[in-house]
C-alpha cells in the first residue's frame, strides 16, 4: 500500500510517498481503508520539523482521517467489516482527564498517523461516523472539532446568552463558532477578512470584527457587550493575542487557549489574569467520550462541518502549502 | 480619631497620620473600632505607589483589620455593639462570581481602608471572628487567608491524597499549607531558608525544597511524585516563576495565580499551557460566603493563623519597610 | 389601591377584592405599579389552603408579576421611574446557593405578594424586563421560567444533543422545551393530548409521548434512546411519576425534581437511584443572577413566552378556576 | 483449587465449596491467588436470593478481595508476578461515568466473583494495594471504601468545616467517617450503641447520636448545627431513613444514597426534596480512578481500615451469618 513518510530530514518537499506492507488486524484491532484526511496546523509544524526537531524519523504524519473498517481481529466488538469510523486523536483517552500515557498515544506525532491507504488500529480508539457525514467532513472532526467542543462544552459549559469570542476562520474557530451557536450562544468572530466574516455569520456568528480594520480588536469587544467583557473567548493566537483576549474577557470569565499561531511563548500579563480571576484553561484535543458526544449533537443537528478545499492523496504537499498560506476558511481535506 | 493617610504623594515616609472625625453609622451600617492590622504586599504597593500610580488622593490605606462593633445604624441585624468583627475585603463581594462593581468595593485602594481607630461599613461587610482568635490573628484573614481558601476549596476542590505545591512562607502561602493540610493534602513549600521550610513543616508541610540550592525546584517537584507532577501550585511569584510551574504541575493539573512578587507580566510558555491541558486560574481574594465558610473550618480545627510580628500603630511604617524586607515567616500585624 | 387579599379561611371564593393605602418607597426600595400578573400551581394551593394551611391572615398571594416603576426611594440606583420591571420570586435570593433566610422571602408565600395595584420592593429584588416582551409576557418568568433554566442550565449544565424529557404541557414544562431547544438539545414532552404535543413541537419538542396511549411512558422513552435512557427528567409530577422517571433515565442520569402535581409524597424506589448513580436534584425556582442570566438568553433569541390565556384583575378567581381545570397550555395571566 | 459456588439454589446453607479447574490467564489477564476477602451486605444478598432471585447459577460470590498476581498473560503492563492487588468491583469502570456496559461487570453479581483460591481477571481491573496495608485490610476497600470515598471526595467534594453525617457503623460508615475526617469535616455518627459511638470517635467523628435513645435523631441533628442541618448526609439506611434524612439536611445540602438496609423502596417526601433545593445522589460503588485516588490518600495518612472479625476460607458461611446478625463494626473478613 501507499503511504507518506517524514523521512530523511524535515520540511514538506521532505514528505516521501512510500510502499508499505498491508496491516494485519492484531488482538481487539481493526484494519481501516483510510477514504479522506484533513489537515491541522499541528500536521503542519510536524513535517516541518517546529513541532518536535527531535522527533524520530521515519514517520507517517496527520491525525485525523475517515474510513472503512475492512478487517478486524480477535475479540473486536465495537467495529465491525463495513463500518464507517474515525479514529480518535489520542488513541487512549477514553475518557477522563489527560495523563502522561493518553497523551503519549496521539496519532502522527508520537506514534505514526494516518497519511497511508490502510491503519491497523485498536478498536477503542475508533468512533463511527454521524451518517448525514461523508469521509471528508468525518475527517475534519478528530482534532479541530473535539478541540472546540471540548473547550465550549466539556470545560465551558457555556449556556444559552453566553457571549464566546473566537479567533479567526481556522479550523478550530469555525467549529467553535458552530457548536456556540448550537448551544445559543451569541458568537463574535475576529479576522482580517470582511468576505469571511460574511462566511462566518451564515454559520452562526452574531458579530464579526475585522481586526486589519479595528487593531485594537479588544476594544471593540467590550464595545459589544457594553463594557462588560465577552464570557469566553477560544484563544488560537496564543501568546501574542492573550493580552488582547484578557482585556477583552469580563471579570470571572474564561479563556480557552488552544493555538500558538503567533507563537508559543511571549509575554503575558499575569496579572490581568489573577485581578480579573481569569480562567485560562489549555485545551489539548480531547477523549473518545466527548468525541461521541459530540458525534451526538452533530447527528441531531445535522451539522455540516466547513470543507475549505479538497486535495488528492498525491498532491499532500500542496494541502500542506495551502495551510502554509494561511488563506483558508474551515478545513483543508484529503480524499485517497 | 487617628488615621492615617497617603496624602500628598507615594512611599513609606509619606504616609501622614492624621486626625479625623469619628464616623457615624448611616442606615445598614456599623462602627467598627479597629483593634488590629495586618499588612499585605499589596498595601505596600498602594504606599508606595506601585499599586495604581493614579490613585486618588488622600487615601487610608489597608484592607485588613479586626476590632469591635461600637455603633450600628437603623437597620442593621447582623451584627450588635460589642460584636467582635472582620470587615471582608471587597465590601460587596457577597457571595457567587465577582463582577465590576463586587471589584470596586476593595478596601485601602478605590476606597478608604481600615488604618484608622474607627471605621463605618455596611453590615454585609462584616464577618464574626472565630472565637479562639485574638485580634491580631483575625486580622490576618480577610485578604491572604480568603484568597488561599478560595485558591483551594472554592475553585482547587483539593481531596485527601492531592499534592499541593506552595511558593515561599509569606502570608497566603503559610495560610494554604495550613488549609491544604486540614483537608488532608500533601503539601510541598519552596523557600530560600532550611530554617522556614522547617517551621512550615510544623505547620502542616510534608516536603520542602529550597530553592537557593535547588534552583530548578520544578525538576525536585517532579522527582518527589514519580515524575507525574504536583496536581495544584499555589503561584505566588507570578511572571518570574510560573515556567518553573508549568513544568512542575502534572497533565490535567492547576495553577491558582494570586501573586506577583517577580512582576505583574514576563514571558511564558503558553504552549505548556495547552500542551498539558492545565488550568491557570487567577484569584483575587474571595467572597463573604468564602470567608464564613473558611471561618467555619478554622474554628473546628482550632487553627492559629501565624503572626510573623507586631507593630503598634505608630510603628506602621516600621512594619512595612518589615514587610518590604521580605524576610518574615506568615503575617506581618499592627495593634492600634 | 385595589388588592386581593386570603381573609377569613381558604378558598377561591373567599379571595377578596380589599382597598389598601398606596405604598410609599422605603430607603433603597421601588414601588412598582402591577401591569401583569401570572398564575403558578403554587398560587393556586397558596389561596385553597393547601400550600400551608397556618399561613398567617391576612395574605396578599401571587409571586409571579410585572409592571412600571412609579416610585423610588432614597440610595436607589438599580432602577429609576419608567422602568420596566418583574420582581424575584425569592427577594432576599440574589445569588449562590438558597438558605433558609433566602427562602423566607418568597412573595405571595411567608410574605405578602403582588396581587395588587401597586407593590414597594427593595431595588436588589426587581429585574429588568427584555424589550421585546409584553407585560404579560414578563409576568410569565419569575417562578417558571426561572425553575426551568436552574434545572437545565444553572444545575443541570445540558449541552446540544442531550435528551431532555419534559412531563405535561404546563408553564414549567413549557419553558424547559424552549429552553432545551435553545440550547441544542433534543426534547421528548409527555402529554394527555396528541395536540397539545402538536403545540409543544411547534416550540422545540422533538418528540412527544401521549401518555394516555402510552402509560408506560417510560419504556417508550427508552425505545427513543435505543434502550438507553434520557440524560435528564424534568420531573413536575412528583411522588406520583418519579418511578417512571426512574426508569427512564439513563445510568448517571439526572432528575429534576420540581413538581408535586400527583402529591407530595409516595412510595419511591430509592434503590433505582442508588444503582443506577441517578441524581435527582430539588429545584425550587433560583436566584435574581439566574434570572438575569435567563433574561439575557431570552433577550438573544427573541423567545415569547406562551401566554395561555389573559384574565382581567377582577376575574383572577376565574383565573384561578381555570388553573384548577389543568387543561391550559403554558401561562394562565391576568393584566392589571 | 477450591471455590464457593451458590449452586442449586438460594440460601447461606447452600453455598457450596467446589473443586475448580485453576485459572489461565488469557492476553491483557492476570492471576491473582486470593489472600483474603472481605463482606458487604450485598453478598448476603446475593447468597440468599434477594439481590437477584432469577440470578443464573452456578454462581461465584463475593465482590471483594485481595491478593497476590501468580501469573500473567500476553500484553500485560500494568501488573507482574508478585505484585499486591486489589480487584475493582466493576471490571470495566476505569474512570468517567457509569454506563450499561460498565454495570454488567460487577463482581459476584452478573459475572463470577472472588470467592475462590484463584482468579483470572483483565489487568485492567485491578490495583496495587497500599504498602502499609495487610490482604485483609485491602480487602476491605474495593466496595465499602470506593462507595463512601465516591460518595464525598469525587461526588460530594467536602470540605474543611463541612459537616457529614453517617448513618450506622457498618463498612461504608466506618470508611465514611475516617475519610470525612481526613478531609477536615466534622463528622456525625448515629447508632444503636454508645459502645459503637465511642469507637467511632476514635476513627474521627466528632459526635454521635443514639438513635435508641434519640428516635428522632434528624432533631437532634438539627441542634447539633444551630438549627442550619448538615451540609451532607451518607444515608445507608435507604427508604427507611431518608425522610428523615431530609429533615437534618440543610437547604441546598447533599444525600448520597448509598444503602436500602431498611427496604429498596418506601414513601419518601418528595417535596421536601424540591422545597429544600436538595440534591439525592445514588452511588454505586466507584471507577478504578476513584479506587487509586483514594488509595494515594490512604497511603499519604497511613489510614486503617477497620476489621471487626476474621474468618477462616471453610467459615465463609459464618461469616455471612455474622453479618446477617448487623453487630459487626467495621469489616468482615476472610482469610484463604
Amino acid at each position: 500500500m501507499k503511504a507518506f513518510e517524514i523521512r530523511d530530514g524535515f520540511g514538506i518537499e521532505r514528505l516521501t510517498m512510500v510502499d508499505k506492507p498491508e496491516p494485519v488486524p492484531g488482538p481487539g484491532q481493526a484494519v481501516v481503508k483510510i477514504r479522506a484526511l484533513s489537515l491541522n496546523y499541528r500536521d503542519l509544524m510536524v513535517v516541518t520539523g517546529t513541532y518536535n526537531p527531535r522527533m524520530k524519523l521515519p514517520r507517517v504524519p496527520f491525525s485525523d482521517g475517515a474510513g472503512e473498517v475492512v478487517a478486524v481481529g480477535p475479540g473486536v466488538t465495537r467495529v465491525k467489516v463495513g463500518d464507517r469510523v474515525t479514529p480518535i486523536f489520542m488513541q487512549k483517552w477514553i475518557e477522563g482527564e489527560p495523563d502522561v500515557e493518553k497523551g503519549k498515544s496521539a496519532l502522527g506525532g508520537v506514534i505514526d498517523g494516518l497519511l497511508a491507504e490502510y491503519v491497523a488500529l485498536d478498536q477503542e480508539g475508533l468512533v463511527h461516523i454521524p451518517e448525514h457525514l461523508s469521509y471528508e467532513e468525518a475527517a475534519t472532526l478528530p482534532c479541530a472539532a473535539v478541540t472546540a467542543w471540548h473547550a465550549l462544552m466539556a470545560e465551558g459549559k457555556i449556556k444559552p446568552g453566553d457571549v464566546v469570542l473566537t479567533q479567526g476562520t481556522g479550523g478550530v474557530s469555525i467549529f467553535a463558532t458552530q457548536f456556540a451557536y448550537m448551544a445559543g450562544a451569541r458568537v463574535i468572530v475576529t479576522s482580517s477578512s470582511d468576505q469571511k466574516i460574511e462566511r462566518a455569520r451564515k454559520l452562526g456568528a452574531a458579530e464579526g470584527i475585522n481586526y486589519k480594520e479595528n487593531p485594537d480588536w479588544d476594544k471593540k469587544a467590550l464595545d459589544l457587550t457594553a463594557g462588560a467583557g465577552v464570557d469566553h473567548v477560544v484563544e488560537l493566537g496564543g501568546a501574542g493575542t492573550i493580552n488582547k483576549s484578557l482585556r477583552a474577557v469580563r471579570l470571572g470569565g474564561r479563556i480557552s487557549l488552544i493555538g500558538a499561531l503567533t507563537g508559543g511563548a511571549g509575554d503575558v500579563s499575569t496579572v490581568s489574569i489573577l485581578m480579573k480571576n481569569v480562567r485560562v484553561q489549555g485545551i489539548f484535543v480531547g477523549s473518545r467520550v466527548m468525541f461521541e458526544d459530540m458525534n451526538r449533537a452533530i447527528s441531531l443537528h445535522k451539522l455540516q462541518p466547513f470543507v475549505d478545499r479538497v486535495f488528492r492523496f498525491d498532491e499532500t504537499r500542496d494541502a500542506l502549502r495551502h495551510m502554509e498560506h494561511a488563506s483558508h476558511f474551515g478545513k483543508i481535506c484529503i480524499v485517497v
